[in-house]
């Protein structure tokens, strides 16, 4: 079978059973049975425990083989001496999809690798494939799927993450959000390529993001990537920089990785975009997810704060991009509307446009400026992208920038625009990112750093398709 | 009159004026009057407007000269043209402390630059001190007092900044929060080393924050910061770093920078750490409030999430630090805590012992393996700082860490922790941060960067007392 096909017993399964499912319920019980009903999968589900009859009224089985259907994805949680015998069962009954989460295999020592190694043939022989050991399995919001024992915080976004960690599941306080996403665990069978090829061609998904511990077969990654790459941006979590980080990497996830040098080259070579932390990779998720690639270097930065502006035109030299040298007689447009004795360059600062008559509406002033400025700066052939840094303020003071963003994509959707808000307005900011037209970013640095990836994501396209 | 002393009535003024305020109040009209009673300044407030008899109910003069008391502070937001009239008023008046916010000076041009020095000689020769021009001026929580025309958002805070901008006054969406907030504007006279000399001795400041453009008197500066950062902490965040960025900070406040490698040179001889933005500088803003420095490169993570743990490892290759090699009486310890197949080394994962017992209570059980565990590393004499990485879950599945904190910290606070947390569950976060034994960051390389630099001010400290 194709494994694009195969990945969706993983990840659009009909039919999941649950192997060592707790009886324990309710608060802290970490019970996947309970989140994937709470979840609402709309499937057939099948908890396995020989001690219980039903569990959250679901009726339980003593033994997989006593389960009279088809199983498209078997969860299996039990003790870790027992996990061989349920792998062969899974075999016998021909289940598609198989995913181990018990832990102490090749990540522990080499009896536990050779189990390993023995589990995959098995499964593989009976024609399923098999993900983990040590994972937390799947997760899918379009299907309502989750096989974790943390209540996964997942939303409807093409955002797919292909994971050597279960943590992206409960996340952190700014985990990276995605709509599905599979934790390898000790990647002992089904591994990043295959799950590239399934996101590759799946149309829910528009961004892939990785965290990888080590990458086995690193040639046919490669081939993977560097196809799928072309398609759609693949933002890469390399673990493994320091010493340190290989140690914690191996009695993570069992993976001995190589120089950290050979993954750089690995991931360029593939069109693939590296990522620092989480925190970027997140950023970037979320802009690859509604903005286009920026197609040349010249930043426009139009903004309500001096020391912003000065920040961000810094940051342009870390990030290969270029305050763009505006042309004269967009400056002249924009001086024209300034108080005289200003000078205008880019960064623009919008105030002197703003102050230059004092009686009308300050709420409507502002708007009508900053509009009139970033139509301006943005028909300009220099600028390929805007930072946009405006004054939202507080609730009192507040001003709504949602519809110069509308207005703004509609005419200029091919010159990305990034948002960092001065003021403490959630609100407001969750209503901008709403849009679909634009990401807000809570500092210079990092709205910058995203226009910089969003332009090499499209020098990338243009030299993998030469 | 001492420096120190001239600076309170910038600080902690008794009786204000304020010349130029708007008429407009309510919504957006910027009014820094209104802030001021908003934020419920208990000192003497005199506006001046020829045209209007009362603003918000506050008797206003026709000029400087009709107030009947002596001025402490006195605000000018005049037109540009009758700034050095107003300024020669003050001087007549023997107004302590002047900060002028209208625009149009040094950094403009030329005609610009010597009317400031102009202002700067007429306002010293009556024993007075010039703040700006182009300022937004100055706010203190601790006293109700500010003259921004953005509505301020301070906290009690023991952290005082020192800008070349006014925008910490609105904030962006994370921006500095402070207690006490200068911004010098063009700094044609109070400078950096004023407001050193200051906060050096003001007991209701911890920890100093600059935003820096540009520094005139290098030698000044470093005589006063290698004096005041070895009582405080002093955080530098410069920019300029690049052509583009120099070029916008000539057009901002007129600074015309010098090299770059100059400024790291002169912050490194002074204990000043500099950060690379505004959220580091929040971060550490925060942890210093807070945290002892860390007297050794030794950090013990001890953490829920396996990826979690590598990454940090990882981020301390970054960060100056070094994963403790655990004594071999500590890892047994915990060894004897957790699952018979695992090992134990740090990062230590805390759900080999979380697990080791399944039939307890597992809220009450994390807690309590997460307190033992934290107390065996942290009496480990390799480790001298924690990054302690827990899961909270949601409010569902909510666990509560403030009291292992609160424990933590009574028996170690020589050993400062710092806390990333796995779960989208804000009032925990708060709580926790809350305690004031702790911080919250949001990754765990923001984690571990904050402990680094925790540990840099230790050895700069130690270095400068040579």
């Amino acid at each position: 079978m194709n494994i694009k096909d195969h990945m969706k017993y993983f990840m659009e399964p009909k039919s999941i059973a649950m192997i060592g499912v707790p009886r324990n319920t309710g608060r802290l019980s970490f019970n996947y049975l309970e989140n994937l009903l709470e979840y609402g999968y709309s499937g057939k589900i099948f908890p396995v425990n020989p001690s219980a009859k039903e569990i959250l009224g679901v009726k339980c089985y003593p033994t997989l083989k006593d389960i009279p259907y088809n199983i498209d994805l078997a969860l299996i949680a039990t003790p870790r001496d027992t996990v061989l015998g349920v792998v062969k069962e899974c075999a016998e009954k021909r289940v598609k999809a198989v995913a181990i989460v018990t832990q102490g295999f090749s990540e522990f020592n080499k009896e536990g690798k050779a189990l390993e190694e023995e589990m995959v043939r098995i499964i593989r022989e009976s024609g399923g494939r098999l993900l983990g050991p040590n994972t937390i399995g799947v997760a899918n919001a379009f299907r309502n799927v989750t096989t974790s024992f943390a209540r996964p915080e997942l939303k409807r976004l093409p955002i797919g993450v292909i994971l050597q960690t279960g943590s992206f599941f409960p996340g952190t306080q700014k985990f990276l959000l995605a709509g599905k996403g599979i934790d390898l665990g000790n990647t002992s069978d089904i591994d990043f390529s295959d799950c590239l090829e399934y996101f590759g061609d799946d149309p829910e998904t528009k961004v892939i993001a990785l965290y990888v511990e080590g990458i086995d077969d690193g040639r046919k990654f490669m081939n993977v990537a560097r196809r799928v790459s072309k398609k759609k941006p693949i933002l890469a979590l390399k673990t493994g920089r320091s010493e340190s980080g290989l140690k914690a990497t191996l009695s993570h996830t069992g993976h001995m990785a190589s120089n950290d040098q050979v993954y750089d080259a690995v991931f360029k070579q593939s069109g693939i975009i590296r990522v620092q932390d989480f925190e970027e990779q997140n950023d970037l998720a979320q802009a690859f997810s509604c903005l286009q690639p920026m197609r040349g270097k010249g930043l426009g930065i139009v903004t309500m704060s001096g020391s912003g502006g000065v920040l961000a035109a810094d940051a342009c030299q870390d990030n290969g991009l270029q305050v763009a040298d505006l042309r004269q007689d967009t400056r002249a447009k924009i001086q024209a509307m300034s108080l005289p004795w200003t000078t205008i360059s880019n960064p623009v600062d919008i105030w002197p446009a703003v102050f230059s008559e004092t009686n009308t509406d300050m709420s409507e002033k502002y708007i009508q400026v900053s509009e009139t400025i970033l139509k301006l700066v943005a028909k300009d052939p220099t600028v390929h992208g805007i930072l946009f840094i405006a004054g939202i303020f507080n609730k009192k003071d507040e001003i709504d920038p949602t519809e110069i963003i509308f207005h703004y994509s509609n005419l200029f959707h091919k010159k990305p625009i990034v948002c960092v808000f001065l003021g403490r307005n959630p609100a407001i900011i969750d209503k901008v990112n709403e849009t679909g037209k634009t990401v807000v970013l809570p500092s210079y640095e990092r709205g910058v750093r995203v226009l910089g990836r969003l332009h090499q994501y499209a020098k990338n396209s243009k030299s993998l398709s030469r």
